[in-house]
């Protein structure tokens, strides 16, 4: 039983459990820093693999698994950019294959003895990995926007957050429960504006627009804005794990926060997250601020997370009943379920809009 | 699969572990005292469940999960009399309707929003949970005797033993054991005595009266019979978890041991014990001595309890081998497996009654 | 499902995991010196077992539960040569059968009241136990060889491997990951050496002759062999699970290492390995420097056999690729299935014979 089957099997109808496996998809599965002279030891969507620095420092992505005797080649080491395996000593290259077998006397290199390779790219300080071994990538990996862009600056973090893939997006796409669990950071418990919600589908993205969101009250407001104007606020889903929260607050402040999501394993998600802003307050002010109030926002999430996860083993199924206020979790999953069966969503050949009412 | 058919699927043919899990039946699940301001996490046969009080005060019992988004109600707080979700403050009252919804400006109020409801009692210092939601009782509560009755006293305590429900009843109502196990304050493995067991079957109980048996020797003996006099000891079980003990020695001398088991989970059963009595000795005098010499006589039984439990877990199944002398636990058994099936014991006009021997 | 089934179930095709379970063969389950006045708690193939010693001090080995309520009889204590359960006092003797019942006024033997009993020998300061219970064995144990040949001295351990059977008889029994694992203590990575290995089958045996191995170098070689000679190498394997590497250095040294492997459970194995030896300087002077020297290098096989066994678990199945360099693991896996389904293997008349070259 895999443990995907394990995840749905505890008297689940296929569908009812959030879980999805994605094939033919990018993740970050390191730092370009934390990939040095030895190899990493990682977990994507369950599988254990290995990353290691191949010929020319580039790296590499193998089944963690010497095809020998199966001990795990994270546990060996690097030599002459291949890695090789501490049991008996087989190297193996950034492709997979064999390339030496101590102590034989006839030819190294045969198919059964190659380790399944996966593609990867090193882009924007992270290792990313396409999650289909074997093949040439159809698609290329999320650029976080903005990095260099002049005026800007950003702040990178990684967080474990104990739920699924998709309930990590959702919950951080999630506009409602702020109020509560977040209460008093963002808003309050005493809705008073009914703002108007539209919500946007493609085909690879689902997006929701915030309009009529008031103004943050207090010294928060006049710093950021301090001429007033308009909020904008969007809350976007790329596929396959992206997460984009954007706002504007008049002319001068530009916030954006892309978390690109890496499923571990089934409920256990870990977030690559890069704040890039530009603020009319000097950006040496802000970010002391920024970390400490965004890591208390996540670890409040975080530990929802862990409760909603537990609770779904509890009970061995999940029963989610949702409201126009999930305005976007269940197209979410609609788009990673569609991924994962490896079709594309039904084709919007123009992108799909409705509208709704929110008191915030 | 069910965590019941978890308990039973190791090479067992069903029936061959002595798990049940019984429906329409009462339960306690705190002392009154426990259920404050707080809602209380409780499981009841597998099944996570919460309680709270909700208007004028009054217990209720919630499906521990939140429609929304699967949270433990149980882990959110009670806002005037109804129970808050900590993740998107949805409330819910002491039926299980939802009745608020934070941000939505539609009806709040709706069939699929409901958390299941368990009907509740509150009497004799207990909280008792009906183990069949959404169901108006049929029956109601157990009534501990005596708890007022005049010359009585009472002491309460509650144990957790790390066994099934059938193997903790079976437990506290077998005599054999206690010449070993307890060997020394009961009887001592010397056996000079045969004594007469009648064993009376009802439609929802089974008891065992013992004839003959010998008053106790030395000092507790003139303590508890001064005068002298017949002992008589009955032993019962009362559907569909009371486990009583009852001690008449002489005319002055009567002891009353009412075990209200709640099967936690499959292997898992709390005790709530109320001992009550009426002796020719101050009751302040006794009390003291009372505590201890019981939680000691639990501590040895809780022992075997978990090397029963373990070793039925080694194997992955239970093969019991009976004798005689097993007076209670076979018919227990039976009882708790038609209740199981919701059907009521083979219906008996007359209480069945049979006789045996026994060395004491 | 079995403790076997689950070990081979997670997604592989029966077979593809390297463990098995052997009926009708003889394993240690203590040493002499451990089994005293108490009984033993003890697991052979995932079965748990007690072993006590019985009538005249001989030793006796039961099925661990007690029959009537299934709790571990090695939890209770031995009495007149007898076990008795600690719950309800019920006695065994050393053929199982139940002895006495406290309580019971009628028979108290009787053909469902046994336990289960399994031959035993004691021989070598070893307790043998036949791992089919209620039969007469067809075979005797392993005898140790030159344990009081004159002119030699032994040295006894237990170590615990965490692995299945094969994997750490494999192990034992590996020539080319010396190289690795033990680097610089056997042999060094520089493989330069080209030598002949004879590999000779048997019906109960597999055994590997390792021609024109050089001399040790340096002063390990020079104590070893001071007057030069042939190094004569042998790893053998004898069914059911002992692993026996012999050494000739010329005339005067010769080494023989029996490791007497009990699977306690399908990855947990527990090696009784007794060091047999002459060599040509005083032993008190070999003594102290041979364990140290053998814990170490077992210490580092242990490691490399718990990244092996929990690699196979992670991804729930076995893919092994061999070489011509495995020399005996795949013979020995086909040796230990052919017992395992009561087969004796195909019928190999005379001792079938291969060579092959290896760098070492």
């Amino acid at each position: 039983m895999s443990p995907r089957d394990e995840a749905r099997a505890p008297g689940a109808p296929a569908g009812n459990i959030s879980v999805v496996r994605l094939p033919n998809s990018w993740f970050i599965l390191s730092t370009s820093g934390e990939l040095g002279g030895k190899p990493l030891m990682r977990t994507l969507q369950g599988t254990p693999l290995v990353l290691f620095r191949g010929e020319g420092g580039r790296p590499a992505a193998l089944l963690d698994r010497c095809p020998h005797r199966n001990v795990p080649l994270s546990l060996g080491r690097v030599v002459e950019g291949q890695l090789q395996c501490g049991y008996h000593g087989w190297r193996f290259d950034a492709a997979g294959e064999c390339r030496a077998i101590p102590g034989l006397t006839g030819e190294t290199r045969a198919k059964a003895r190659c380790a399944a390779s996966y593609a990867t790219r090193e882009q924007d300080g992270f290792v990313w990995v396409y999650s289909t071994p074997g093949v040439e990538p159809t698609s290329e990996p999320y650029r976080f926007p903005l990095l260099d862009a002049p005026g800007y600056s950003s702040v990178r973090r990684v967080v474990r957050a104990p739920g699924s893939l998709h309930a990590s997006l959702e919950n951080t796409l999630d506009v409602p429960h702020t109020a509560f669990l977040h209460g008093g950071l963002f808003r309050t418990a005493k809705k008073s504006n009914e703002i108007e919600v539209v919500v946007r589908r493609g085909p690879d993205r689902v997006e929701a627009e915030y309009i009529g969101e008031p103004r943050p009250k207090g010294l928060v407001g006049r710093v950021l804005a301090p001429g007033g104007g308009v909020v904008q606020h969007f809350d976007r889903f790329l596929m396959p794990s992206i997460a984009q929260v954007e706002y504007r607050i008049g002319q001068e402040s530009h916030l954006m926060v892309s978390s690109a999501m890496t499923p571990v394993s089934d409920w256990d998600t870990l977030i690559y997250a890069v704040v890039t802003f530009r603020l009319p307050v000097p950006h040496w002010l802000v970010k002391p601020f920024l970390t400490p109030v965004a890591m208390h926002i996540f670890s409040q999430d975080s530990r929802i997370l862990r409760q909603q996860t537990d609770s779904i083993h509890r009970f061995g199924t999940e029963m989610y009943v949702s409201t126009e206020l999930d305005v976007l979790g269940p197209a979410i999953l609609r788009l990673l379920r569609s991924a994962e069966r490896e079709k594309t969503a039904p084709a919007l050949e123009a992108v799909q809009e409705t509208r709704m009412k929110m008191l915030v």
